[in-house]
């Protein structure tokens, strides 16, 4: 029971000094990879530097206690430290303390209400976020926020509240654009592209086992962070008008609740929400496909609490909100981590790093920091996404293509609520008018099939009808309508046999509706049938009166009624 | 092409001096019947009674030239009534000029909206409102008009922003209470329920003929007002404290356009969107079941544009928000109405009791009013509705409680969004969760059925699989989540068959989802099939890559699936 709630006590009995091994170097080379990335997420988010590397801590301690992935890592991620970036930027200036504190408070209301959803078993409201309006809100975020750290790689500054004013802005900035930043920033993105392509092959060829190679190739920032360190070092570009991250305080993260704020709070609800949940998406979808590799199980309802643990996590230690990430993730699987235990072992890495290496952080240019987002996000660009979607469902892809619009243009939260509504309004749309198929018997055999797309036959005086879609309220007086327009157009009806093999369900107001149907076609003559009912539905229909007042019969196959019926008509 | 909008051309070629005169005692009868009802409603709604008159007059003529169903009449019914008082009264005092300007304007931008509606044919949004939902609406809306008229009978003021308060003010004012309005109002009670049940057997046993006894016996609270306004009259009760109706202006409206007043149609919006939309679901199913019976056809969406006609035609005399009414259709159906001639006809008969009947009127106590509204509301409360939604499915009985709970604790506007809001969470919360089945194959046969049901053969190394429901976005991480757990649970499945003959669609979402399926059981060395895929569902697959990813086979029949794979295991 206990063990439901704290998933660490079904491993840690049975940790031994061999997952402890392999453990360490997963997270050693995790780490490695970590630190530019927390640095630049923090950047994108707006939050001093450090703020990114307390918020890889924490979390990842929670999560080894909470998580039920044996090889998630947890930590800031591009898309989240945008939607940070976009809700507290409306409600304060950046670099501000104020600044700071509602971040924090994003990441504490994001993680409590992920901690209630869990607890609740919400789990399944995440997906109500469709894989098109997902896969649509990444790829306009990926571009927003590459686009963003253009100014970065230019050093100039760019203004505007929408991306039409910030082009402008970016354009009339350009003559200022400074030299020096350009270099380094274009020299970081040219070897990050390079080292993406042609680093594991480089490795491999150099002798190094070919996991380690991949993993080792995603390190590949940190190589572009030294460089570029040393070169503004060695060469002070900084009197040159670089751009450098500064002063980075040494030292853990003081403890510290979020300040209560209700006024604050108020307006981060929506924000933190949206966060909370599509973190807990791209959580949930990271951390399956790797168990599924290892035939291991991963609970969603406990992965909202433990993700919601990590943000609280991340809250109290002076952090930002997090997520699971990807690429990270695969790096610490691919580097052979065995339990949750590699992502604490990171995070007393990444403690490290906070206690003793961020002296070294103060050259650092910020336009590296801007390559290795824009390289990162650029992948998450996925324009064959938004080709085949097109090729395979015309309504997923107007879902689709209204996420990505209205993020571009209205922001993440306008982006993402256009794209459920009406990803939603489109699905409801298609089942309030379902497929439905008058049919016939396929001459020589007991199969009916539609009259329009087979040659086949009907009896005269019977109307069969097979509705091709479980009978509920959106549909409910649809049936009613094609019922009605079907017996009006043919005065020699007598019998209407609805077939139901594709009925999964029937509400109570489809219920009302065949009670209608029922007894209008009695009061034209017409006698109402079905066949081939589930046996749930039927299970379901016997506890009411229906079946008493059924002008007709209940008939087990559609053969059967049509031969039925045919013999009564004839004996008549 | 013109007829489609304008039914009237339909049927006005072949109009003959039989169907005139059948339409004639029609519409005698139901003007006679919607005298009083009118009045009352306007009384309801918190208007002068002559407003009531004036919605009677120019919708039935508009109703006449756009409607499509032979039957139906339109005019002030109780719900909207209700709805008007309700989203009127929140804006501003009743008994003032604004106050009935506001009605008028919810008219029009109700008629508006349903016009707008109809010619973008949306009809089917109306759909979204369950049965239960409407039930319970119409309950609860009963119950609050009944008790408000409580007030009317008693003879005194009540106050009060809720049902407690006003339940606590009437409690309190009942030391007040008015005796000769109490023996008017209850006598006037007494007669209409004595008259629902036993005017109709009396009228017949007096030789009636019985359609024509029925039709009279619904114009009981005519009989009802003369009396009592002789009596109030005669006996001089206006001395004793009687409320009366007074001073109702001679003639008919004059036309005008609603005053344009931008912050008025704002508040009055969404109040427009609900009582148009409220209005049309009543209005259609009256109408559907009327022209079933003689097996005519109704067009649902040019019922929209008919009903905003009426609406428009409304607010301009005057008048405010109309719906198709029960009962008066009813009667113009039993009395014998042939087109929707007797509608215009009828409205003659209103229009020429508004220029002549008014002053016979004065004396007409509002307690005699009350007693109609009070007697009529009620046959609306439908406590068996409650009792079977409950007995056939708790989630649609959910709905309906919360629909009732709002209306009664928070309004009609509150208790309508929680009745579709709880209604689509539920739905989309059911569909989320599927049933799936884990099948095996019925001894001798070659029918496959849940094993946890049937006493079934299954194939080791085979996990068969079949998924109740379409496969989209709600469902589709539930799809991943139920095959991951199956086959982390058994290490011995080579094969997972997703039988699909249930599955009606498979939207991009649940494609993605297959698709990792496909990927994570081949990454474990198992393959994905399918099996009996409907034609539909394959086409669609077709225009996409899954088919020559899919690890497995796409098998017409599950007995082929199952005997082909056990083949192959055997041979392995």
């Amino acid at each position: 029971m206990l063990s439901r709630y704290l998933p660490i006590l079904r491993w840690v009995p049975s940790y031994d000094r061999e997952a402890f091994s392999s453990d360490v170097i997963a997270a050693i080379i995790v780490t490695i990879m970590l630190i530019p990335q927390s640095l630049a997420y923090a950047l994108l988010a707006g939050l001093p530097p450090e703020v990114g590397l307390y918020a890889s801590i924490a979390p990842l301690v929670l999560y080894t206690i909470f998580g039920t992935s044996m090889t998630l890592a947890v930590g800031p991620v591009a898309v989240a430290s945008l939607m940070t970036a976009s809700a507290v930027g409306e409600l304060t200036a950046q670099g501000t303390p104020e600044y700071l504190g509602a971040a924090i408070a994003l990441a504490f209301l994001s993680g409590l209400m992920l901690i209630v959803m869990g607890v609740a078993r919400l789990g399944f409201l995440a997906n109500f976020l469709s894989h098109p309006v997902i896969s649509g809100f990444i790829t306009a975020s990926a571009l927003i926020i590459a686009f963003g750290q253009l100014k970065h790689i230019l050093g100039i500054d760019v203004h505007g509240h929408n991306l039409i004013e910030q082009v402008e802005s970016l354009v009339a900035g350009l003559s200022g654009a400074n030299i020096p930043t350009m270099v380094i920033g274009g020299a970081a993105i040219a070897f990050l592209v390079w080292s993406r392509r042609f680093l594991t092959p480089l490795l491999r060829k150099l002798g190094v086992a070919p996991k380690l190679a991949s993993s080792l190739s995603k390190a590949a920032p940190v190589l572009a962070v030294i460089a570029t360190t040393l070169a503004v070092w060695g060469l002070g570009l900084q009197a040159q008008g670089i751009a450098i991250v500064g002063d980075v305080p040494k030292g853990l993260p003081t403890p510290a609740l979020p300040t209560v704020d209700v006024e604050l709070w108020k307006s981060l609800l929506l924000p933190a929400l949206m966060i909370g949940v599509i973190g807990y998406v791209e959580t949930i979808s990271v951390a399956q496909t790797l168990a599924a590799k290892r035939r291991e199980r991963i609970d969603p309802d406990q992965e909202l609490i433990a993700l919601g643990a990590a943000n609280v996590g991340s809250s109290f230690s002076g952090g930002f909100p997090v997520t699971g990430g990807f690429s990270r993730s695969v790096v610490n699987f691919d580097a052979g981590a065995r339990t949750p235990g590699a992502g604490a072992l990171t995070a007393i890495g990444i403690a490290l790093a906070t206690l003793f290496l961020t002296p070294l952080l103060f050259n650092l240019p910020k336009a590296t920091l801007a390559a290795t987002i824009i390289v990162a996000v650029l992948s998450l660009v996925d324009l064959d996404a938004i080709r085949r979607t097109w090729v395979y469902s015309r309504s997923d892809f107007a879902a689709m293509l209204g996420t990505i619009i209205g993020t571009l243009l209205f922001g993440v939260e306008i982006g993402i609520a256009i794209g459920v509504i009406s990803s939603l309004a489109l699905f409801l749309g298609r089942t309030s008018r379902p497929h439905v198929a008058i049919v016939g018997r396929v001459p020589g055999s007991e199969h009916y099939r539609n009259i329009n797309r087979h040659k086949v036959e009907t009896t005269p005086g019977v109307l069969s009808i097979r509705v091709d879609e479980s009978l509920y309220f959106p549909n409910a007086r649809f049936l009613e309508d094609t019922i009605n327009d079907a017996v009006a157009q043919d005065n020699t009806i007598r019998h209407v046999v609805l077939m139901c093999p594709a009925v999964n369900s029937i509400d109570a107001s489809a219920l009302e509706s065949l009670e209608q149907i029922n007894l209008r076609l009695r009061d034209a003559g017409i006698l109402l049938h079905l066949s081939e009912v589930k046996g749930p539905v039927m299970d379901r229909l016997k506890r009411t009166d229906f079946l008493e007042h059924l002008s007709g019969q209940i008939f087990l196959s559609q053969y059967e009624a049509d031969q039925t019926l045919k013999a009564q008509l004839a004996a008549a």
